[in-house]
Protein backbone atom coordinates (compact mmCIF):
# COMPACT_ATOMS: atom_id res chain seq x y z
CA UNK A 1 0.00 0.00 0.00
CA UNK A 2 2.78 2.37 0.97
CA UNK A 3 4.39 1.72 -2.32
CA UNK A 4 1.09 2.57 -4.57
CA UNK A 5 0.56 5.85 -2.08
CA UNK A 6 4.47 6.74 -3.13
CA UNK A 7 3.64 5.86 -6.95
CA UNK A 8 0.71 8.23 -6.80
CA UNK A 9 2.39 10.90 -5.09
CA UNK A 10 5.11 10.69 -8.04
CA UNK A 11 2.62 11.01 -10.56
CA UNK A 12 0.80 14.22 -8.91
CA UNK A 13 4.31 15.49 -8.16
CA UNK A 14 3.71 15.19 -4.45
CA UNK A 15 6.39 15.12 -1.73
CA UNK A 16 5.82 12.19 0.74
CA UNK A 17 6.22 15.40 3.60
CA UNK A 18 3.40 17.14 1.64
CA UNK A 19 1.15 14.09 2.81
CA UNK A 20 -0.57 15.38 6.25
CA UNK A 21 -2.85 12.39 6.54
CA UNK A 22 -3.16 8.35 5.87
CA UNK A 23 -6.47 6.76 6.91
CA UNK A 24 -6.23 2.63 6.59
CA UNK A 25 -9.27 0.05 6.96
CA UNK A 26 -7.90 -3.17 7.81
CA UNK A 27 -10.36 -6.55 8.04
CA UNK A 28 -9.85 -7.13 11.62
CA UNK A 29 -10.38 -5.87 15.23
CA UNK A 30 -8.55 -2.61 15.87
CA UNK A 31 -6.95 -1.19 19.11
CA UNK A 32 -7.81 2.09 18.20
CA UNK A 33 -5.56 3.72 20.26
CA UNK A 34 -2.57 2.13 18.92
CA UNK A 35 -3.89 0.58 15.96
CA UNK A 36 -2.51 -2.70 16.00
CA UNK A 37 -4.85 -5.26 14.88
CA UNK A 38 -6.33 -8.33 16.71
CA UNK A 39 -7.53 -11.54 15.67
CA UNK A 40 -6.65 -10.82 11.58
CA UNK A 41 -8.02 -13.92 8.96
CA UNK A 42 -4.49 -13.93 8.11
CA UNK A 43 -2.53 -14.95 11.44
CA UNK A 44 1.22 -13.00 10.36
CA UNK A 45 -0.90 -9.87 10.50
CA UNK A 46 -1.69 -9.95 14.87
CA UNK A 47 -0.20 -7.22 16.20
CA UNK A 48 1.63 -5.63 13.06
CA UNK A 49 2.08 -2.23 13.41
CA UNK A 50 0.55 -0.75 10.70
CA UNK A 51 -0.05 2.63 11.75
CA UNK A 52 4.08 2.52 13.03
CA UNK A 53 4.86 1.28 9.73
CA UNK A 54 2.60 4.19 7.44
CA UNK A 55 3.95 6.73 10.02
CA UNK A 56 7.68 5.63 8.64
CA UNK A 57 6.66 5.72 4.87
CA UNK A 58 5.30 9.54 5.89
CA UNK A 59 6.48 11.06 8.35
CA UNK A 60 4.77 14.38 8.51
CA UNK A 61 1.40 12.65 8.30
CA UNK A 62 -1.28 11.35 11.12
CA UNK A 63 -1.82 8.17 10.52
CA UNK A 64 -5.55 6.46 11.25
CA UNK A 65 -6.33 2.78 11.13
CA UNK A 66 -8.94 1.51 12.16
CA UNK A 67 -11.33 -1.81 11.45
CA UNK A 68 -12.57 -1.49 7.70
CA UNK A 69 -16.56 -1.98 8.59
CA UNK A 70 -16.02 0.90 11.15
CA UNK A 71 -14.38 3.12 8.47
CA UNK A 72 -17.37 2.51 6.34
CA UNK A 73 -20.17 3.31 8.35
CA UNK A 74 -18.12 6.23 9.46
CA UNK A 75 -18.02 7.21 5.46
CA UNK A 76 -21.78 6.34 5.11
CA UNK A 77 -22.50 8.85 8.58
CA UNK A 78 -20.25 11.77 7.29
CA UNK A 79 -21.11 11.92 3.63
CA UNK A 80 -24.95 9.79 2.51
CA UNK A 81 -26.52 9.66 6.12
CA UNK A 82 -27.82 12.49 7.18
CA UNK A 83 -31.47 11.66 8.99
CA UNK A 84 -30.22 8.80 11.70
CA UNK A 85 -27.91 8.91 14.45
CA UNK A 86 -27.91 5.73 15.81
CA UNK A 87 -27.38 2.87 12.95
CA UNK A 88 -25.77 -0.49 11.80
CA UNK A 89 -23.34 -0.42 8.72
CA UNK A 90 -23.29 -4.22 7.92
CA UNK A 91 -20.14 -6.18 5.83
CA UNK A 92 -21.05 -9.12 4.18
CA UNK A 93 -18.43 -11.08 2.57
CA UNK A 94 -15.74 -13.26 2.99
CA UNK A 95 -16.64 -12.36 6.72
CA UNK A 96 -19.52 -11.03 8.16
CA UNK A 97 -18.65 -7.63 10.63
CA UNK A 98 -20.59 -4.35 11.49
CA UNK A 99 -19.82 -0.78 12.56
CA UNK A 100 -22.18 0.59 14.88
CA UNK A 101 -22.61 4.24 14.70
CA UNK A 102 -23.60 5.62 18.36
CA UNK A 103 -25.19 9.25 18.68
CA UNK A 104 -23.07 10.32 15.78
CA UNK A 105 -20.08 8.50 16.32
CA UNK A 106 -18.03 5.29 15.51
CA UNK A 107 -18.79 3.04 18.87
CA UNK A 108 -15.45 0.82 19.07
CA UNK A 109 -16.67 -1.25 22.31
CA UNK A 110 -14.85 -1.49 25.28
CA UNK A 111 -11.18 -3.00 23.26
CA UNK A 112 -12.05 -2.47 19.53
CA UNK A 113 -14.06 -5.48 19.24
CA UNK A 114 -17.34 -4.11 19.03
CA UNK A 115 -19.25 -4.99 15.65
CA UNK A 116 -17.85 -8.79 15.78
CA UNK A 117 -21.31 -9.53 14.35
CA UNK A 118 -20.12 -12.69 12.47
CA UNK A 119 -19.23 -14.31 15.68
CA UNK A 120 -22.97 -14.30 16.70
CA UNK A 121 -23.79 -18.11 17.01
CA UNK A 122 -27.01 -18.79 14.85
CA UNK A 123 -27.02 -22.71 15.18
CA UNK A 124 -25.05 -24.58 18.10
CA UNK A 125 -24.58 -27.75 15.82
CA UNK A 126 -23.14 -26.10 13.23
CA UNK A 127 -19.34 -26.22 12.06
CA UNK A 128 -16.29 -24.83 14.09
CA UNK A 129 -15.52 -21.23 12.51
CA UNK A 130 -11.82 -21.15 11.92
CA UNK A 131 -11.95 -17.99 13.15
CA UNK A 132 -12.75 -17.84 17.02
CA UNK A 133 -12.83 -21.69 17.61
CA UNK A 134 -16.53 -21.16 18.51
CA UNK A 135 -19.67 -23.55 16.76
CA UNK A 136 -21.90 -22.19 14.09
CA UNK A 137 -20.64 -18.80 13.79
CA UNK A 138 -22.92 -16.68 11.30
CA UNK A 139 -20.00 -15.89 9.45
CA UNK A 140 -19.17 -19.56 9.52
CA UNK A 141 -22.61 -20.53 8.44
CA UNK A 142 -24.08 -17.40 6.05
CA UNK A 143 -20.98 -15.79 4.42
CA UNK A 144 -19.28 -15.90 0.90
CA UNK A 145 -17.00 -19.10 1.70
CA UNK A 146 -20.51 -20.64 3.31
CA UNK A 147 -22.96 -19.79 0.09
CA UNK A 148 -19.69 -21.41 -1.89
CA UNK A 149 -19.45 -24.56 -0.02
CA UNK A 150 -23.05 -25.40 -0.12
CA UNK A 151 -22.93 -24.65 -4.18
CA UNK A 152 -20.47 -26.75 -4.48
CA UNK A 153 -22.17 -29.54 -2.35
CA UNK A 154 -25.17 -29.03 -4.78
CA UNK A 155 -23.24 -29.19 -7.85
CA UNK A 156 -21.47 -32.54 -6.51
CA UNK A 157 -24.50 -34.08 -5.71
CA UNK A 158 -26.77 -33.43 -8.68
CA UNK A 159 -29.18 -31.13 -6.96
CA UNK A 160 -28.38 -27.95 -9.14
CA UNK A 161 -27.36 -29.29 -13.01
CA UNK A 162 -26.39 -25.32 -13.37
CA UNK A 163 -24.12 -25.36 -10.47
CA UNK A 164 -22.41 -27.87 -11.83
CA UNK A 165 -22.13 -26.84 -15.69
CA UNK A 166 -20.77 -23.37 -13.70
CA UNK A 167 -18.02 -25.24 -11.44
CA UNK A 168 -16.91 -27.78 -14.21
CA UNK A 169 -17.06 -23.95 -16.39
CA UNK A 170 -14.58 -22.85 -13.60
CA UNK A 171 -12.09 -25.99 -13.33
CA UNK A 172 -13.93 -27.50 -9.96
CA UNK A 173 -14.46 -23.77 -7.84
CA UNK A 174 -17.63 -21.79 -7.66
CA UNK A 175 -17.90 -18.47 -5.74
CA UNK A 176 -20.71 -16.84 -4.04
CA UNK A 177 -21.13 -14.68 -7.27
CA UNK A 178 -21.75 -18.05 -9.08
CA UNK A 179 -24.46 -18.49 -6.47
CA UNK A 180 -25.60 -15.67 -7.32
CA UNK A 181 -25.66 -15.64 -11.18
CA UNK A 182 -27.30 -18.80 -10.96
CA UNK A 183 -30.09 -17.81 -8.90
CA UNK A 184 -30.76 -14.74 -11.12
CA UNK A 185 -31.61 -17.72 -13.98
CA UNK A 186 -34.00 -18.86 -11.93
CA UNK A 187 -31.84 -21.94 -10.33
CA UNK A 188 -33.52 -22.66 -7.37
CA UNK A 189 -31.25 -24.55 -5.26
CA UNK A 190 -28.87 -21.49 -6.06
CA UNK A 191 -32.28 -19.09 -4.63
CA UNK A 192 -33.05 -21.33 -1.20
CA UNK A 193 -29.01 -20.96 -0.42
CA UNK A 194 -29.02 -17.21 -1.25
CA UNK A 195 -32.74 -16.98 1.09
CA UNK A 196 -30.87 -19.18 3.70
CA UNK A 197 -27.63 -16.43 4.19
CA UNK A 198 -30.37 -14.01 4.19
CA UNK A 199 -32.70 -15.43 6.61
CA UNK A 200 -29.42 -16.23 9.18
CA UNK A 201 -27.95 -12.74 8.66
CA UNK A 202 -31.56 -11.34 9.49
CA UNK A 203 -32.07 -13.45 13.13
CA UNK A 204 -28.87 -12.41 14.33
CA UNK A 205 -29.51 -8.74 12.99
CA UNK A 206 -33.10 -8.73 14.81
CA UNK A 207 -31.09 -9.44 18.26
CA UNK A 208 -29.06 -6.29 17.35
CA UNK A 209 -32.26 -4.44 16.79
CA UNK A 210 -34.09 -5.72 20.03
CA UNK A 211 -31.20 -4.39 21.68
CA UNK A 212 -29.86 -1.09 19.91
CA UNK A 213 -32.35 -0.63 18.39
CA UNK A 214 -31.07 1.40 15.16
CA UNK A 215 -33.06 3.52 12.96
CA UNK A 216 -31.19 2.39 9.93
CA UNK A 217 -29.34 -0.86 8.80
CA UNK A 218 -27.17 -0.58 5.90
CA UNK A 219 -26.26 -3.68 4.30
CA UNK A 220 -23.10 -4.04 2.39
CA UNK A 221 -20.05 -5.74 0.71
CA UNK A 222 -19.13 -8.41 -1.78
CA UNK A 223 -21.96 -11.09 -0.65
CA UNK A 224 -24.41 -8.35 -0.75
CA UNK A 225 -25.43 -7.74 -4.50
CA UNK A 226 -25.47 -11.74 -4.89
CA UNK A 227 -29.15 -11.13 -5.37
CA UNK A 228 -32.22 -9.32 -4.59
CA UNK A 229 -33.31 -12.64 -2.34
CA UNK A 230 -30.75 -11.81 0.05
CA UNK A 231 -31.83 -8.31 1.22
CA UNK A 232 -35.54 -9.49 1.27
CA UNK A 233 -34.47 -12.83 3.23
CA UNK A 234 -32.79 -10.22 6.10
CA UNK A 235 -35.52 -7.79 5.75
CA UNK A 236 -37.88 -10.78 6.31
CA UNK A 237 -36.15 -12.12 9.22
CA UNK A 238 -35.39 -9.21 11.12
CA UNK A 239 -39.19 -7.62 11.36
CA UNK A 240 -40.17 -11.57 12.44
CA UNK A 241 -38.02 -11.67 15.08
CA UNK A 242 -37.16 -7.99 16.23
CA UNK A 243 -40.16 -6.97 18.92
CA UNK A 244 -42.67 -5.32 16.45
CA UNK A 245 -42.05 -1.39 18.25
CA UNK A 246 -38.49 -1.73 17.53
CA UNK A 247 -38.74 -2.35 13.87
CA UNK A 248 -41.22 0.62 13.34
CA UNK A 249 -39.65 3.33 12.13
CA UNK A 250 -36.27 0.97 10.70
CA UNK A 251 -35.09 1.24 7.51
CA UNK A 252 -32.57 -1.70 6.00
CA UNK A 253 -30.99 -0.58 2.94
CA UNK A 254 -27.98 -1.35 0.82
CA UNK A 255 -25.17 0.79 1.49
CA UNK A 256 -25.33 4.30 -0.03
CA UNK A 257 -22.09 4.60 -1.10
CA UNK A 258 -21.43 1.05 -2.67
CA UNK A 259 -17.19 0.84 -2.87
CA UNK A 260 -17.09 4.31 -2.15
CA UNK A 261 -18.17 3.85 1.81
CA UNK A 262 -14.33 3.13 2.97
CA UNK A 263 -12.62 5.66 0.66
CA UNK A 264 -14.90 8.03 2.22
CA UNK A 265 -14.38 6.99 5.50
CA UNK A 266 -10.71 6.77 5.48
CA UNK A 267 -10.84 10.52 4.40
CA UNK A 268 -12.76 11.73 6.99
CA UNK A 269 -11.38 9.84 9.61
CA UNK A 270 -7.50 10.78 8.57
CA UNK A 271 -9.27 14.76 8.06
CA UNK A 272 -10.87 14.79 11.17
CA UNK A 273 -7.65 13.54 13.02
CA UNK A 274 -5.49 16.21 11.69
CA UNK A 275 -8.33 18.90 12.10
CA UNK A 276 -10.15 18.25 15.05
CA UNK A 277 -8.16 15.74 17.45
CA UNK A 278 -4.85 16.26 17.14
CA UNK A 279 -3.86 20.12 18.31
CA UNK A 280 0.02 19.95 18.32
CA UNK A 281 -0.16 20.05 14.24
CA UNK A 282 -0.96 22.99 11.77
CA UNK B 1 -46.97 7.12 43.81
CA UNK B 2 -47.87 10.95 44.02
CA UNK B 3 -50.14 10.24 47.25
CA UNK B 4 -47.48 8.01 48.84
CA UNK B 5 -45.19 10.71 48.05
CA UNK B 6 -47.58 13.28 49.51
CA UNK B 7 -47.67 11.56 52.45
CA UNK B 8 -43.79 11.44 53.25
CA UNK B 9 -43.59 14.84 52.07
CA UNK B 10 -46.32 16.23 54.67
CA UNK B 11 -44.72 13.82 57.47
CA UNK B 12 -41.32 15.89 56.33
CA UNK B 13 -43.29 19.26 56.84
CA UNK B 14 -42.26 19.35 52.87
CA UNK B 15 -45.00 21.65 50.89
CA UNK B 16 -45.56 20.31 47.45
CA UNK B 17 -43.97 22.97 45.69
CA UNK B 18 -40.72 22.31 47.78
CA UNK B 19 -40.33 19.05 45.55
CA UNK B 20 -38.15 20.25 42.53
CA UNK B 21 -37.56 16.86 40.71
CA UNK B 22 -39.37 13.43 40.36
CA UNK B 23 -37.55 10.74 38.66
CA UNK B 24 -39.68 7.73 37.83
CA UNK B 25 -38.40 4.27 36.43
CA UNK B 26 -41.38 2.07 34.94
CA UNK B 27 -41.21 -1.76 33.91
CA UNK B 28 -41.32 -0.77 30.01
CA UNK B 29 -39.92 1.03 26.73
CA UNK B 30 -40.46 4.84 27.60
CA UNK B 31 -40.31 7.76 24.47
CA UNK B 32 -37.92 9.87 26.68
CA UNK B 33 -38.91 13.53 25.50
CA UNK B 34 -42.13 13.11 25.99
CA UNK B 35 -42.29 10.55 29.11
CA UNK B 36 -44.86 8.25 27.38
CA UNK B 37 -44.33 4.51 27.58
CA UNK B 38 -44.87 1.83 24.83
CA UNK B 39 -46.16 -1.60 24.99
CA UNK B 40 -46.29 -1.91 29.08
CA UNK B 41 -46.71 -5.63 30.90
CA UNK B 42 -50.12 -4.07 31.46
CA UNK B 43 -51.25 -2.74 28.60
CA UNK B 44 -54.09 -0.35 30.26
CA UNK B 45 -50.94 2.13 31.05
CA UNK B 46 -50.08 2.39 26.64
CA UNK B 47 -49.50 5.85 26.23
CA UNK B 48 -50.65 6.85 29.92
CA UNK B 49 -49.26 10.27 30.38
CA UNK B 50 -47.29 9.77 33.69
CA UNK B 51 -45.01 12.44 33.22
CA UNK B 52 -48.01 14.97 33.19
CA UNK B 53 -49.79 13.34 35.90
CA UNK B 54 -47.08 13.55 37.87
CA UNK B 55 -46.44 17.67 36.75
CA UNK B 56 -50.32 18.25 37.71
CA UNK B 57 -49.49 16.69 41.22
CA UNK B 58 -45.94 18.24 42.01
CA UNK B 59 -46.29 21.75 39.70
CA UNK B 60 -43.13 22.98 40.59
CA UNK B 61 -41.03 19.77 40.04
CA UNK B 62 -39.38 18.88 37.01
CA UNK B 63 -40.15 15.15 36.08
CA UNK B 64 -38.32 12.60 34.16
CA UNK B 65 -39.49 9.06 33.41
CA UNK B 66 -37.35 6.11 32.00
CA UNK B 67 -37.65 2.76 31.75
CA UNK B 68 -36.96 0.79 35.35
CA UNK B 69 -33.72 -1.01 33.51
CA UNK B 70 -31.91 2.45 31.94
CA UNK B 71 -32.52 4.01 35.71
CA UNK B 72 -30.84 1.01 37.46
CA UNK B 73 -27.94 1.40 34.75
CA UNK B 74 -27.56 4.93 35.27
CA UNK B 75 -27.62 4.48 38.79
CA UNK B 76 -24.94 1.83 38.91
CA UNK B 77 -23.08 4.14 36.85
CA UNK B 78 -23.67 7.37 39.32
CA UNK B 79 -22.80 5.64 42.46
CA UNK B 80 -20.76 2.40 42.01
CA UNK B 81 -19.19 2.31 38.53
CA UNK B 82 -16.20 3.92 37.89
CA UNK B 83 -13.99 2.42 35.95
CA UNK B 84 -15.91 1.24 32.89
CA UNK B 85 -17.61 3.43 30.74
CA UNK B 86 -19.19 0.53 28.18
CA UNK B 87 -21.56 -1.71 30.07
CA UNK B 88 -25.17 -3.60 30.28
CA UNK B 89 -26.92 -3.69 33.56
CA UNK B 90 -29.76 -6.64 32.44
CA UNK B 91 -32.79 -7.27 35.17
CA UNK B 92 -34.24 -10.66 35.25
CA UNK B 93 -38.12 -10.73 36.47
CA UNK B 94 -41.36 -11.29 35.39
CA UNK B 95 -39.68 -9.68 32.18
CA UNK B 96 -36.05 -9.36 31.41
CA UNK B 97 -34.58 -5.99 29.71
CA UNK B 98 -31.68 -4.18 30.01
CA UNK B 99 -30.00 -1.04 30.17
CA UNK B 100 -27.19 0.15 28.21
CA UNK B 101 -24.84 2.93 29.08
CA UNK B 102 -22.40 3.70 26.56
CA UNK B 103 -19.48 6.39 26.58
CA UNK B 104 -20.95 6.74 30.07
CA UNK B 105 -24.47 7.90 29.27
CA UNK B 106 -27.84 6.02 29.02
CA UNK B 107 -28.07 4.60 25.28
CA UNK B 108 -32.25 4.59 24.43
CA UNK B 109 -31.74 4.33 20.87
CA UNK B 110 -33.51 5.53 17.99
CA UNK B 111 -37.17 5.47 19.18
CA UNK B 112 -36.62 4.38 22.99
CA UNK B 113 -36.28 0.55 21.88
CA UNK B 114 -32.74 0.01 23.49
CA UNK B 115 -32.04 -2.91 25.55
CA UNK B 116 -35.63 -4.62 24.90
CA UNK B 117 -33.19 -7.88 25.17
CA UNK B 118 -36.22 -9.99 26.77
CA UNK B 119 -37.39 -10.30 22.75
CA UNK B 120 -34.29 -11.49 21.44
CA UNK B 121 -35.35 -15.12 20.27
CA UNK B 122 -33.80 -18.12 21.66
CA UNK B 123 -35.29 -20.81 20.83
CA UNK B 124 -37.38 -20.50 17.23
CA UNK B 125 -39.53 -23.55 18.50
CA UNK B 126 -40.61 -22.09 21.63
CA UNK B 127 -44.27 -20.53 22.85
CA UNK B 128 -45.29 -17.14 21.53
CA UNK B 129 -44.24 -14.68 23.92
CA UNK B 130 -47.38 -13.10 25.64
CA UNK B 131 -45.98 -9.31 25.08
CA UNK B 132 -44.75 -9.23 21.74
CA UNK B 133 -46.67 -12.12 20.01
CA UNK B 134 -43.14 -13.67 18.36
CA UNK B 135 -41.92 -17.63 19.10
CA UNK B 136 -39.29 -18.36 21.71
CA UNK B 137 -38.63 -14.82 23.12
CA UNK B 138 -35.80 -15.04 26.21
CA UNK B 139 -38.24 -13.69 28.27
CA UNK B 140 -40.96 -16.25 27.57
CA UNK B 141 -38.39 -18.77 27.46
CA UNK B 142 -36.70 -17.85 31.08
CA UNK B 143 -38.05 -15.60 33.39
CA UNK B 144 -39.36 -15.77 36.53
CA UNK B 145 -42.47 -17.27 35.30
CA UNK B 146 -41.05 -19.69 32.59
CA UNK B 147 -39.17 -20.89 35.81
CA UNK B 148 -42.52 -21.54 37.66
CA UNK B 149 -44.21 -22.92 35.20
CA UNK B 150 -41.07 -25.66 34.82
CA UNK B 151 -41.25 -25.82 38.22
CA UNK B 152 -45.09 -26.67 38.44
CA UNK B 153 -44.34 -29.24 35.30
CA UNK B 154 -41.76 -30.74 37.29
CA UNK B 155 -43.71 -30.94 40.71
CA UNK B 156 -47.19 -32.27 38.51
CA UNK B 157 -45.10 -35.10 36.70
CA UNK B 158 -43.21 -35.99 40.08
CA UNK B 159 -40.30 -35.44 38.61
CA UNK B 160 -39.33 -33.39 41.85
CA UNK B 161 -40.93 -34.42 45.26
CA UNK B 162 -38.95 -31.27 46.73
CA UNK B 163 -41.81 -28.57 44.54
CA UNK B 164 -44.33 -30.71 44.83
CA UNK B 165 -44.83 -30.75 48.79
CA UNK B 166 -43.62 -27.07 48.58
CA UNK B 167 -46.67 -26.30 45.72
CA UNK B 168 -49.03 -27.93 47.73
CA UNK B 169 -47.76 -26.33 50.89
CA UNK B 170 -48.54 -22.99 48.53
CA UNK B 171 -51.89 -24.25 47.39
CA UNK B 172 -50.86 -25.18 43.90
CA UNK B 173 -48.72 -22.68 42.95
CA UNK B 174 -45.11 -21.97 42.62
CA UNK B 175 -42.97 -18.98 42.28
CA UNK B 176 -39.13 -18.88 41.13
CA UNK B 177 -38.14 -18.09 44.32
CA UNK B 178 -38.96 -21.81 45.02
CA UNK B 179 -37.22 -22.98 42.86
CA UNK B 180 -34.39 -21.32 44.51
CA UNK B 181 -34.86 -22.48 47.58
CA UNK B 182 -35.29 -25.98 46.41
CA UNK B 183 -32.18 -26.04 44.49
CA UNK B 184 -30.29 -24.42 48.12
CA UNK B 185 -32.00 -27.77 48.89
CA UNK B 186 -29.78 -29.81 46.42
CA UNK B 187 -32.86 -30.83 44.26
CA UNK B 188 -31.81 -31.50 41.02
CA UNK B 189 -34.52 -30.75 39.09
CA UNK B 190 -34.55 -27.47 40.58
CA UNK B 191 -30.64 -27.07 39.69
CA UNK B 192 -31.27 -27.82 35.92
CA UNK B 193 -34.14 -25.41 35.53
CA UNK B 194 -32.38 -22.11 36.80
CA UNK B 195 -29.05 -23.76 34.63
CA UNK B 196 -31.36 -23.80 32.00
CA UNK B 197 -32.45 -20.06 32.44
CA UNK B 198 -28.76 -18.82 33.24
CA UNK B 199 -27.49 -20.72 29.70
CA UNK B 200 -30.25 -19.04 27.25
CA UNK B 201 -29.73 -15.89 29.40
CA UNK B 202 -26.08 -16.26 28.57
CA UNK B 203 -26.08 -17.04 25.28
CA UNK B 204 -28.45 -13.92 24.45
CA UNK B 205 -26.02 -11.95 26.43
CA UNK B 206 -23.22 -13.45 23.86
CA UNK B 207 -24.38 -12.00 20.83
CA UNK B 208 -24.30 -8.41 22.93
CA UNK B 209 -21.35 -9.12 23.67
CA UNK B 210 -19.81 -9.77 19.94
CA UNK B 211 -21.87 -6.84 19.17
CA UNK B 212 -21.32 -4.02 21.78
CA UNK B 213 -18.06 -5.19 22.94
CA UNK B 214 -18.46 -3.97 27.21
CA UNK B 215 -16.31 -3.93 29.86
CA UNK B 216 -19.18 -4.99 31.86
CA UNK B 217 -22.32 -6.89 32.53
CA UNK B 218 -24.37 -6.17 35.88
CA UNK B 219 -26.66 -9.14 36.91
CA UNK B 220 -29.88 -7.72 38.72
CA UNK B 221 -33.92 -8.26 38.92
CA UNK B 222 -35.68 -10.32 41.81
CA UNK B 223 -35.01 -13.92 40.09
CA UNK B 224 -31.08 -12.82 39.90
CA UNK B 225 -30.23 -14.31 43.25
CA UNK B 226 -32.16 -17.78 43.27
CA UNK B 227 -28.94 -19.43 43.49
CA UNK B 228 -25.42 -19.07 42.48
CA UNK B 229 -26.34 -21.67 39.59
CA UNK B 230 -27.58 -18.83 37.67
CA UNK B 231 -24.33 -16.46 37.71
CA UNK B 232 -22.54 -19.16 36.70
CA UNK B 233 -24.23 -20.34 33.80
CA UNK B 234 -25.19 -17.38 32.75
CA UNK B 235 -21.18 -16.80 32.65
CA UNK B 236 -20.74 -19.90 31.15
CA UNK B 237 -22.61 -19.54 28.36
CA UNK B 238 -21.34 -16.16 27.46
CA UNK B 239 -17.43 -17.29 27.36
CA UNK B 240 -18.73 -20.33 25.54
CA UNK B 241 -20.58 -18.13 23.01
CA UNK B 242 -18.53 -14.87 22.61
CA UNK B 243 -15.20 -14.12 20.29
CA UNK B 244 -13.01 -15.03 22.59
CA UNK B 245 -11.07 -11.56 22.51
CA UNK B 246 -14.60 -10.09 23.10
CA UNK B 247 -14.37 -11.71 26.89
CA UNK B 248 -10.71 -11.21 27.73
CA UNK B 249 -11.65 -8.24 29.92
CA UNK B 250 -15.13 -8.75 30.71
CA UNK B 251 -16.38 -9.21 33.95
CA UNK B 252 -19.71 -10.35 34.71
CA UNK B 253 -21.28 -9.92 38.03
CA UNK B 254 -24.30 -9.40 40.18
CA UNK B 255 -25.79 -5.51 40.46
CA UNK B 256 -23.50 -3.69 42.79
CA UNK B 257 -26.53 -1.62 44.18
CA UNK B 258 -29.13 -4.18 44.27
CA UNK B 259 -32.29 -2.74 45.33
CA UNK B 260 -30.54 1.03 45.32
CA UNK B 261 -30.04 0.91 41.87
CA UNK B 262 -33.08 2.61 40.97
CA UNK B 263 -33.45 4.74 43.74
CA UNK B 264 -29.81 6.03 42.99
CA UNK B 265 -30.68 5.95 39.03
CA UNK B 266 -33.83 8.28 39.55
CA UNK B 267 -31.91 10.26 41.77
CA UNK B 268 -29.31 11.40 39.72
CA UNK B 269 -31.45 11.36 36.66
CA UNK B 270 -33.52 13.50 38.43
CA UNK B 271 -30.73 15.92 39.84
CA UNK B 272 -28.77 16.27 36.61
CA UNK B 273 -32.30 17.86 34.93
CA UNK B 274 -32.57 20.12 37.46
CA UNK B 275 -29.29 21.51 37.53
CA UNK B 276 -27.68 20.61 34.34
CA UNK B 277 -30.46 20.20 31.56
CA UNK B 278 -33.29 22.61 32.36
CA UNK B 279 -31.56 26.47 32.36
CA UNK B 280 -34.78 27.98 32.89
CA UNK B 281 -34.92 26.71 36.20
CA UNK B 282 -32.79 27.81 39.69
Amino acid sequence: VSTLVGDLLERREILPEQLYAVGVGVPAPVEFATGLISAPPMSDWETYPIQDFMSRAFPVAVVVVDNDANIMAFGELRAAVEDVNNFIFIKIGTGIGAGIICDGKVYRGNSGFAGEVGHICVDPNGPVCPRCGNAGCLEAMAAGPAIARRAVEAAQTGQSPILASQMEARGGVLTAEDVGAAAATGDRVSIRIIRDSGRMIGEALAGMVNFFNPGLILISGGVSNIGPQLLSSIRQAVLRRSHPRSTENLRIEYSRLGPEAGVMGAISLALERVFVTDDTRI
